[in-house]
């Protein structure tokens, strides 16, 4: 039983490492599509959502089939649950991911932000892509010292976020409506995406050390409109 | 050990309706401090969102609990499953409708919206309203003519909320810079509340019928800026 327990769980963290290798790429892309207007990485980015979402669903089921067949406690059970709560929030990642794409092939070839706030833009695409690159080591290694760094640096990201909102909030603000929305969206999108890859980074914590990361405040504190 | 896992069952179940109800009065309060400019409604949906919370954690842990002790399987192992599921759903649907309360307390005493769009706002509402009713009354009864109804309604509130958005985006936008990000960001709320009811819905007709709800097309299908 336990052989067969070790190589199931070895699958379902295969897929979980391509998950987070997918999402990873998938955060890169929509940064090239936002910030460069390249249209290929915008469509590839939206094509690929469909793998992501089909591993979660094989994720999740490879899961309860684990629980149903080899009876895990303790430690295993941990990892087993945590397993499938990654996957839902890696899932919920790559839709992120992909409504940056869509913004951004919706205004093709022009940019969907104004020229004055891009730069913000490029600095939390610059935080979103360490970030997403610290996923893949930390789940891959299950690095607890990478899960720190996430969780420890994501209040550079909410700076950022309120500062594009400030701008936004200005009465010259110099763009469209539709520019505005944009702002306001697209700055959400990626601050979401910074608080999912928290939750991922204390659910690998927990994983590893047994602390269990759902007991920290939430970190939705609702932000939004500071 | 069945009457055991029975018992255990019950009491993590009567748990989740209470999240249910809990998450419903957080939907009614949401609704009351934005059209009503209602400063104790919105306070009180901000302060109760912590108890939702922790009732989402303790489900977690109950279920956790159940996994390891009772070993559930087919049937049971899906409720189990479903239940930490609707229990996270419910968790975010609270973090949501917080999110409209803080809105509504940050403009207090006016309305975070311009006038002119109040009613569509209004009609958001009226929808939500009754779909909180509507999740309560599914998850009591595990009634899945409700659930039903709850997905099928869905592009009601898809089809308001781009309204909104239309109207966002009109060039004579009749408001200042802060109530046009109002307008976008309580509409994406909105919205993504109607997305996790039919997510909790899809649930719970899994849990009696077994048809698996997380082969359907994902919800949050980015209609953000359609």
């Amino acid at each position: 039983m336990r052989v067969i327990f070790n190589e199931s769980l070895k699958a379902v963290a295969d897929d979980l490492d391509h998950m987070a290798r997918n999402v990873r790429d998938a955060i890169h892309g929509a940064g090239q599509a936002l910030l460069n207007a390249d249209l290929d990485a915008a469509q590839t980015v939206i094509d690929n959502d469909a793998e992501t979402d089909a591993l979660s669903t094989s994720i999740v089921d490879q899961c309860v089939e684990l629980l149903a067949r080899q009876n895990p406690v303790a430690t295993d059970l941990r990892v087993v649950v945590s397993t499938m709560r990654l996957a839902i929030t890696f899932e919920r990642m790559g839709d992120l991911a992909r409504h940056i794409a869509e913004s951004a092939r919706r205004t093709y070839p022009d940019s969907p932000l104004p020229q004055e706030i891009v730069d913000t833009f490029a600095q939390m695409q610059q935080f979103l892509d360490v970030t997403a690159d610290r996923l893949v080591t930390m789940l891959a290694d299950r690095d607890t010292k990478v899960a720190d760094q996430i969780i420890h640096d994501d209040d550079v990201l909410d700076d950022l976020h309120k500062k594009t909102l400030e701008f936004a909030q200005s009465e010259d603000f110099p763009g469209t409506n539709p520019q505005l929305i944009n702002v306001v969206l697209i700055g959400r999108f990626m601050e979401r995406l910074g608080d999912h890859a928290v939750s991922a980074a204390r659910r690998v914590v927990f994983i590893v050390s047994g602390f269990d990361p759902s007991k920290e405040p939430d970190r939705d504190e609702g932000t939004d409109i500071d």
